[in-house]
Formats: structure tokens, sequence, C-alpha cells
């Protein structure tokens, strides 16, 4: 079996790792030569908005997946009659867009923060007096780990975001939540509908970009995220893996945005879980029985941001299980992770600190 | 960092498999180009026995390793001055030699089968006498999945015994062990000598060929396993992986071989422990700390002989982790593995039963 996969990041590559075990070959298109998830399988160089990288890829492929959001569904349309491509366009375009994202979400009875569309200056105005302050202007496509984003504490705000964002073309206006934590919930439904959810984490960011992520153990709040994940894959006819982030804000769950792709905060799974977000996502694109997603104790995830932390330190702590992409370090560049497994909450909190202590002793 | 790894099989794909995401580059050597380590980083196509095929790959390496204990000394002592080259060819030769291994073992007090070491057909019969009916000839060196071996069941048996093996050079008789049970133990020693075991498995052979592993939990035989190989371990300063099989009988256990280097009998430890075998095996090479070996449930491995399951089967079984070695089918040949983890022995149960259902179904 053969899965083609669009993107060749660090997803790709634990996508790829995760696969191999199970017989599958992997092939890659990324506009990088030195793409990290050549690890995995060879890497075709060519731009992601161009078909023709995803033709170079093709060819014998079982299945065609993308490890990136951004891709645009251009380049996958063409190929959506000779294969089976998963996840599904809609879900791909719909999660390029904060406006189509936020109305689907409403429409399944989902909430999310007050949002409104903004498309020219009198628009943020209104927006602004009607969403109120704070709220957060942000381009309706594009933009992650914080960027495309900007705050809006009160009206005279107005002017700044426009002038930032307003040549960036459409933006949405969210009101800012002021949630009490930020959670995710990441699911993977198969080709026969059959739908696997994992423990939700509590992630921390920092700038805009994960830092850490903590399984929780909280059936209340979980069977209300298996219910969103559930009700959103149900209606897309989704296969494959999908992540939701959420506000949890006095104890209600709003739907922040989701990811039509394996994501980071569900990377404690490839230790911590009898079977990953990555296994899963390719036994999905293949059709097999997806595999069960307990936790093996209690899990957190840190993010290696800038740079790795030393090996033999890092892996001098309990349960610890690094990760390296094997990109080169560069200031706010996510380049590895490491997960602490731990038989319980007391000791987990004490490999945290020992790990926050590495990472931060090499972070730039 | 990077790992040269002499001989380019499943323990070496699965080796590789467990280094890649710690960041570590591999590179293999073997006979064959299409040898199933390729996954896992470039092979260099040569023979085991010259040394030229070690120096291709050398450059530039952290440390030098095998996977097959079939490699000649020579092939590597050229590289011992130049290079970390573990585990030592002490250890290599020894288990090389069935007649030197029993005798290192005997040394450190460690009990085995009867035995006489046999170089001529008088000596076959003296042999016969002293030891006893029945018994089983070996030869000295190579041999192994069951090959290389002749039952003696009576002084009779002599003839027989020596035409099969005789050509093939020195022998050594061994008394037949009646064993209660087949057990292995699994180690890894650092560089700084400190050492992780990881629990003992009892092993169901057929015609020579392992077919499952069971992890034990059984703190007493365990405390007894684990004396036995850090014995073994400390007295040849090894840095690695090893395995020893044992048998039990009466309670008692007794050295039946070693092996250096990562085993069948450990492959559940890549699912269903802490850490994996070929991960601490990969760490040890490095310099870097050994994880923990815990088991995460209760745990059994089944051999996929000859050929694969189909996935769908396998994976519908609750706890299943398929590995595909990418090998093509061949009657005999192991092709792949299939590690079932439950929370409770009763359920491991059920699941084995189904499981054996599922690899009978395509055994060959």
């Amino acid at each position: 079996m053969k899965i083609a996969v669009v993107g060749g990041g660090q997803l790709g590559r634990m996508m790829g790792l995760a696969g191999i075990p199970l017989g599958i070959d992997f092939v890659f298109c990324d506009p990088a030569a030195n793409a990290c998830a050549g690890a995995a399988g060879p890497v075709h160089v060519g731009p992601l908005d161009d078909p023709a990288s995803v033709a170079a890829i093709a060819d014998g492929a079982d299945a065609i997946t993308y490890e990136w959001e951004g891709v645009p569904a251009s380049t996958l349309e063409p190929f959506v009659h000779s294969h089976f491509v998963a996840p599904s366009l809609r879900a791909l375009a719909t999660s390029q867009d904060r406006v189509a994202e936020k109305q689907l979400a409403n429409e399944l009875g989902l909430g999310t923060a007050p949002w409104i569309a903004v498309d020219d200056r009198a628009g943020l105005t209104t927006a602004i007096e009607r969403v109120g302050t704070p709220a957060v202007l942000k381009t309706r496509s594009g933009g992650y780990d914080g960027k495309g984003q900007h705050r809006i504490l009160s009206i005279d705000d107005g002017d700044a975001a426009w002038t930032a964002l307003g040549p960036a073309g459409s933006l949405v206006l969210e009101g800012f939540v002021a949630f009490d934590r930020e959670l995710s919930v990441i699911a993977c439904r198969g080709r026969d509908g059959a739908t696997v959810v994992w423990p939700i984490t509590e992630n921390h960011h920092e700038h805009g970009i994960l830092r850490e992520s903590r399984v929780l153990d909280d059936a209340r709040t979980q069977a209300r995220a298996t219910a969103i994940v559930t009700t959103l894959l149900d209606e897309l006819d989704y296969v494959g893996t999908l992540c939701i982030e959420l506000f949890e804000v006095a104890g209600e769950l709003l739907v922040n945005e989701f990811a039509p792709r394996v994501h980071n905060s569900g990377h404690w799974s490839i230790d911590g879980a009898e079977t990953s977000q990555f296994e899963n996502h390719v036994r999905a694109m293949l059709g097999w029985p997806l595999g069960r997603t307990d936790p093996l104790g209690a899990v957190a995830m840190l993010n290696c941001i800038g740079a790795l932390p030393e090996p033999s330190a890092a892996l001098a702590i309990g349960g610890a299980h690094l990760h390296d992409y094997g990109k080169s370090p560069r200031p706010g560049r996510k380049v590895g992770h490491l997960t602490l497994v731990a038989p319980d909450e007391n000791t987990l909190q004490e490999r945290l600190v020992a790990a926050r202590e590495v990472i931060a002793a090499t972070a730039r």
C-alpha cells in the first residue's frame, strides 16, 4: 500500500514513521528538498499550490492526504475522481476560511465566540460596535501560530488594526474570549464512519505558539468535546484525523477553529496512547479498522521551540520520549517535542518541572 | 548523530525506526539491495564477511553496531580503534561458539544443560555415553531457527547424526533438557554500565522457529533471570541490548544461548513497554541514558511466519499492533509480527485466541 502526502514537514514525517511499520510506503511533495519527512519516504520538490506537485506523487497511491491545511483545494481537486483523497476538500476549504468555519459550527449548534465578517474599514467599525471589545481582528484565511491577528482593545484601535490587516483581504472580527482553559479534542473517523476520540488536552500557548499540552481525565468535559467533534465529523462525512481547538468559558465549550489533519496537540498520542493520531490517520486512509485511543498513564507534551534540548538531559527524565524533527534550529521554529508519560499525576508534575528546566536551558 | 548498522534485516529496520524520532541517521550494509532496513536509511550492498562493507558505511558514524550475530568478528575488528563498536567483539565471538558460550556461562556460575564438545566420530560416542540420551548434537557455530541440529535418542543414532553434521566442523553435544518453559530475558547496558532489564517472556517455538512470546509477571523468576543477565553483561562490559534464552527446569533457570543483539522475543517492547529494546539499544550506542522498561499492560507477541495476516482482520483485534517488515512472503520466513497489549490477562487471552485465528488463516 502507498500513501501520497502533500506536505513534507514534521506532521508528514511522523505520519510516515507511524505507517512504515504497517508496511505502508510513503511519498511526499514539499517545496523544500530537505523537508524533514524525507526520513519516511522520497520527497518530490514542488510548490503546494500546483497540482503538478501532487501529480508527481499520485502514481500508484492508494490514498492522497495532506499534512498542511494551507494546501489550496485547487491543488487536490484534479485527483478526487482518480484517487481516494481525504480529508475531503469541503473540510479543507471550510477550515481555510474562518467565516465558513464559524458559520458551519453555528449551523451545527456549536458555540463560537461572537464574530462578524469584515470586508472594509466601515465594516470594521460596525463590527467593533456590535461584537464589543476586547476583540481580535483576523484574516479570514491563512495565519497560524498567532500570525495574521491584531488585538482591538477599544474602538480607537480600528485604524491600527486596519492598517495592519486591511491589505490582507477579507477579515473577521472575533470577540475576545476570556477563556478559563484552552482545550483541544482530536478524533479520527474511518471510511466506514466509525470514530475514535482521544482524551482532550489542555493547551498552553506563548506568543500564539503551542508550548504544552496536558492530557485531561475529565469525563464531563470529555463527553461534551466528544459530542462536538463527532457532530462535525459526521456532518463533513470526514475520513481521517481532525483537531478542534476549543475555549472553555464558565463551563461551556466554544469552537475556536478546527484543523483537518493531525495536530500538534495530539503528538502526545505517539508515546502516550494505545494508538497515535498518526497511525489512526493512515489506517483511516486505507479503510482499515481504527485503534483504541486510551491513554497509557498521565501524559503531557512539551514543544521544543527554536532548538532541541540536550538528548542526554531530556532522556534522563523518567518516562520521557524525545522527538527530533530533523529540522535546523531557528528562533520560533518547532524543531521537536518531548512527551512525558507517568503512572500518576503527581509523578507527571515532578517530571514536568524537570522537563521545563531542560527545555528552557536550550530554547531560543 | 549517525549509527552504522551491519545487517539490514527487520532488526535493523526496527532499530532505525526507533532511532529516527530521536534525530539519529542510520546507514546499513547488507548483501541484499532490497534489504528491508532500507525504509530507515540507505543500504550499502556488500557481503557481511568483508570489512569493505563496513568501511562503506563507517564514515562519520558515531557508533557501529550489528543486527545479525553471524557477522564475523574479523569484519568489525578493523574499526575498533577508529570507532565505537558495540556490542564488543568478545561478546560477538563468544555467542558464535556454543562451546565458548557455555564455558563462559559455567565459569560465571550460571547453569547450562550438560554439554561436551565433539570433534570426531569417536568423540561423539564418548559424549553420548557421558551426557546420556536424549541429547542434541549441534554445530558449534552457525545454525539458527532449529537449523544445524540433530536429535539423538539412543547411542544408535550416532551414525545418522554424524552423517548429518560431521561435515559441518566442530560440534557440541547437549543433553536434552525436559524444560517446563522456554523463557528469555532481554537487557540493555549503557556506556556507563547502567543496566535496564525488560520483563521476561515465555516463548513458544514450532519447528525451531519462535511463534509466540508472552510477557510474564513473575517476580521470583524475574529476579533470577535479572541476576543471570546482569552477571553476563557486567562480565562482558557489554554495551547495548542482549538476549539470553533460558530453560526453566523444576524451578531452575539454565542458560541455553545468548544473542548479542536485539531479539525476536523482545519485539513486544515496541508497543508494550515504556521503552523498546530497539530504542534503548540506540540510546546505549550514543551514551545516552536508558529508558524505563515497564510493561504497558498484559502483552504478547505473535510472529507472522511465511505470510502476513490481512491488516483489516489483524487491526480489528483490540490492542493489536501490526508490524510488516516489508519482506516478500516465503514459507518459514519471518515477515512480520503482531503485538497484543491488554489491560489484564483475561482480556489478553481473548485477544490471543482471535489473533491466532487471524494468523493461522494466512500462515504458510
